[in-house]
């Protein structure tokens, strides 16, 4: 399972970074999955909403099968998710990977990207509880719970839900006792509901 | 209080940015504290123990309050801690800030830099599970919780401990509000023991 996490200026920190380690740690640990992080609009460098600033290599991949986005500027006028939603390119390669049945997902207010793609209506979600009643107004089913789980559709709550999110990943794609090694390299507690849709 | 969280190759991104992204969520909220992530050899592009290549602008000050480090890379024989203590500006830099009467902290297996610096033996600290024999080793009096205060010496246990250290800086800092109102707009819920020296 090859994972994009597209990286953009404005985006948070810890939204990206938190999944990144669980996933690649879980990789490590001999789980069948590998993350990226990689550019909205392709290689070079990005500057994260915290100040932190990091070099990547290339843009979203048509190959990923999950697409994922953090969250970050969703409520500031400079760079971040409200930005790129307005310069657009981001919402059409998330609608590019729904359209060829890849999955999406996002951590905190990187929902708010999936909801401007279209990709929310009607369908179970969450997102940081400050942008739970925009998501709700996108059509969104919200769900009270740390990660949704809507099988081609996977959000989470707030910045630090993210590690949580990445680990049910883990447990869906490489079994509970290896998401339990990885949260125990990390010192992480798993917390929160994880919402899965019947069907997924 | 400035904070230098100072990263080499090697280092584990979770172990620097979670404090780093909760120390700047407290200043934006009306904290005291300014942290920065910098370079142990200066300027530069810095490769991390999971992949992610970060940009700073400049090497540890010598006006910093605290300067805090992170693991990563103490079991490999790769770029990491380990190479660091080798390399050993680093230690130098660490041993300066203490020389001047300036704390020094850890995240996760940061403390092996702090203790082969000579700055753990004797004195209260932790580190990730993995090398809480190696720290005693070290001389250190280990103890058994999430995050230890003792005063000029402030270190956390593994990776994710690393943001309830920073949490416990901002309480300490900016009061016990402030630190929740942080927590709750990181959507994280704060855990494990905060040990802290009577005198501190």
């Amino acid at each position: 399972m090859h994972i994009d996490i597209v990286i953009f200026d404005g985006f948070d920190e810890l939204d990206a970074i938190g999944p990144f380690e669980v996933l690649r740690t879980a990789e490590k640990l001999g789980a069948d999955l590998h993350a990226e992080l990689v550019g909205a609009h392709g290689a070079g460098t990005i500057t994260a909403s915290h100040g932190a600033r990091l070099l990547v290599d290339r843009g979203p991949s048509e190959r990923a099968d999950l697409t994922l986005v953090p969250g970050g500027g969703w409520f500031d006028a400079g760079p971040g998710a409200r930005a790129e939603i307005e310069r657009g390119d981001l919402l059409a390669a998330l609608t590019g990977a729904h359209e060829r049945g890849r999955a999406v997902g996002s951590v905190c207010t990187g929902a708010m990207l999936l909801a401007a793609a279209g990709l929310t209506k009607g369908r179970p979600a969450t997102t940081h509880h400050s942008a739970i009643e925009a998501l709700r107004a996108s059509g969104a089913d919200v769900i009270d719970a740390r990660v949704v789980d809507a099988g081609d559709l996977i959000t989470a709550g707030g910045v630090t839900s993210g590690l949580d999110m990445a680990l049910w990943l883990v447990e869906r794609e490489a079994g509970p006792e290896l998401a339990e090694q990885v949260a125990d390299e990390l010192e992480h507690t798993r917390s929160g509901r994880v919402w899965q849709a019947a069907a997924a």
